[in-house]
């Protein structure tokens, strides 16, 4: 009989009680799991009331003395935030233990240095919980899909700003008002800047977007917008013109380049991430030849993260037993730094609404403009008119982001056109996605 | 430098083609597969033109040959149907050779026998691409997923019947009609019957089940029913209710046991799998802690299948070179056969469409009839009226399938009701699912 694997849980939270709770009671789970068994596990508080119990001894504050103990063999990292979440890694790492972590954070940052640690030291890295919450997507990126060659990963990758998103459409309320209900259902924090400003879906799609393209994504190239500036009304029009928007996080590559980018979008009704609603998460992979396949559940949650934790920490116990060296397909490829092309260079679509005094001969400058500019319309439409000011909605077909830019720069100094505003602008997916 | 893994391909039709297209261009995917070279393949005829070009001498008809020849570590079997594939695939196994096969057939008959050779000869048996063509779902059932106590498994999971349903609803064409296009669009069979009767779905969904819950299913006791007498009307009504019809393979546990079957359903329009169309294949997993997740893509076609198989064989090649004995995890369980529970004993709700001369009292009398059997329902609805003749929709609660049989079996019987027909009755998704 082999001896079990002993773990190392940092952080007793909702997702570390999570993964205590599968571990403790492997009835009608996989046999493997039978052969772990847990360690230590570090908090911040030994008296604080838990709702799983350990064996005296168990417990410790000492997060140090765990990553150095030399009878652990695996760290499972869940206490979050950067530091001391990197540091801990790594010395856990130089001391020759696996790690298993949830932590997008530290990965999309220090992802590179904790990838080389490992290979230097011949040990396993496993970050499925990170993104996606319990969805298998990791693993099947790093195995299945990287016979092919990878085309584009869109995600909706963010369940707060998604259910954020959904209730304005289906309420028709503004954004403040549903943050406000999100903060008291606790699916936003009180700090939401996180979510709703998109950055916690730029650390997920740099990690995705350096296991699914040979190259190391840098966060601070990810161009990154959030939802605050998406209106209910926007919501409305896209909604009329056959769209559904949602924060999305796409990594693509093209003859350009790859790009990598979070911000809303319209998404056409048919498209399968227009109807990925609440809290739920989707990645939608498209490779060659495979095509498109997509992945949807929870994307956060305790149970469903642990989940995701304790078959990482499965599949180091499969391999510890079996493996003579680093199976090639469990580590995270290395790959030099790549230069992302810039947004300006995007070619995408785009929606518009824009707010000026209603006199013939509005749209015809409109176009005028656009069309100066080399930016193809799809439509055009006069949405709104109330006291002698339109409102109008512009789409446009794929552009380059630069020459939309520039036409929309142009337009408040058309003389046709007074008082003008343009509250918003938005990215449509583009036409060949 | 490792020595290259050497391949016996058997079968070169769309997915042989396609499989050895992605082995012939490396570039831009999986290192790994730098490492692997097709050594034979195995066709019928020597002289058919052919797609890709191999050097002289791996073209062979002789796949005895091949799966007797020392030099070659893996068999991917593409030859599909029973034999010989199943007596080639254990001559592999008995000299040590692993095998990768997209034979759902074979594998939901004689997986058992299958993978009982393989462990005794210590070699992998995958299977990545029998069930849903390029989605990854075997190998997550087998890893990420395993951790969860699943509860059920809800898959559209056969291409040919979802087109054929999806197109019905888009035109209200009836089933012949739409099956003759899909034949002359290559989407059917000559001979339809594996896809429409519901047969290729219920290999699939037994190879599924078996690997989800822990005992071994047996194909001959997967209840099975097809979509030939699902019609243009019935997914009319159904829409007005607020369902979509769809071919759904169930495996599903609660405290009776375990029930597998395939069947049309009636899916409720906000459910995951009620917007899957066309051609497309999804698989909804609930598990605990979990809750659902779902996988979608392409179910068919010789590029998607080509990237699961390749899949596979990447992990065999990532093991062979890593491993000194078999991952657990990596390998088929074998559990006891188990014993399914039987459809009568089916908790579900049910849609009927019932036809009768049209006399006050019809639907009380009908009720009432229900009423007795402890069928409660959801809504009953006269839809239609013509020259006296009624056409009455009944969709009911969660209901013992026996007793809703033994209601209908009376209904004929009823004084008040005369020249009645019963020409539908479909299961509807059951409430707590």
């Amino acid at each position: 009989m082999v001896e079990a694997l002993k773990i190392g849980l940092l952080g007793l939270g909702t997702v570390g009680t999570a993964t205590a709770e599968i571990l403790q009671s492997p009835e009608r789970r996989n046999p493997v799991l039978n052969d772990i068994t847990i360690a230590k596990v570090g908090v911040s508080n030994l008296e604080k009331p838990r709702q799983v119990q350990f064996p005296e001894g168990v417990l410790t504050t000492d997060l140090e003395g765990i990553v150095n103990d030399p009878n652990i063999d695996v760290i499972i990292e869940l206490i979050g935030g950067l530091e001391p979440a990197r540091s801990l890694i790594l010395q856990a790492i130089a001391k020759g233990k696996h790690i298993v972590t949830a932590n997008k954070a530290v990965i999309s940052r220090y992802g590179e240095e904790i990838y080389h640690a490992a290979e230097q030291a011949g040990v396993y890295v496993f970050i499925e919980a990170a993104v996606g919450g319990g969805i298998p997507v990791i693993r099947p990126l790093q195995q299945a899909l990287s016979v092919n060659r990878i085309q584009s990963i869109l995600g909706i990758i963010n369940g707060t700003t998604n259910f954020i998103l959904t209730k304005m459409g289906a309420e028709g309320s503004d954004f403040a008002e549903v943050l406000t209900e999100a903060q008291e259902l606790g699916y936003a924090e009180a700090d939401p800047s996180a979510d709703v400003d998109g950055y916690d879906a730029a650390d997920k799609i740099t990690i995705l977007a350096t296991l699914a393209f040979e190259e190391q994504v840098n966060l601070e190239d990810v161009s990154c917008e959030g939802i605050r500036q998406v209106s209910a009304v926007d919501i409305k029009y896209a909604k009329q013109l056959g769209f559904e928007i949602k924060l999305l996080a796409i990594a693509q590559r093209d003859e350009t380049g790859l790009q990598v980018r979070v911000h809303p979008t319209l998404v056409p009704k048919d498209h399968p991430l227009a109807s990925i609603d609440g809290v739920n998460n989707a990645i939608l992979v498209e490779g060659d030849p495979l095509g498109q396949v997509m992945f949807y559940g929870p994307g956060a949650g305790g149970g469903a993260t642990a989940s995701a934790v304790v078959s990482d920490l499965m599949n180091i116990a499969a391999m510890v037993k079996t493996t003579a060296s680093v199976n090639p397909l469990m580590k995270i490829p290395q790959h030099p730094a790549g230069q992302l092309v810039p947004i300006q260079e995007l070619v995408t679509r785009f929606y518009a609404r824009i707010i000026c005094v209603d006199r013939p001969g509005v749209i015809g400058n409109l176009g005028t403009c656009f069309g100066k500019h080399n930016v193809s319309l799809e439509s055009i439409v006069q949405i709104d008119f109330n006291h002698g000011i339109a409102e109008v909605v512009v789409v446009t077909h794929n552009v380059k982001e630069e020459n939309f830019r520039k036409a929309l720069a142009e337009i408040p100094q058309l003389e046709a056109i007074d008082q003008i505003q343009i509250p918003s602008v938005l990215r449509v997916l583009r036409e060949n996605l």
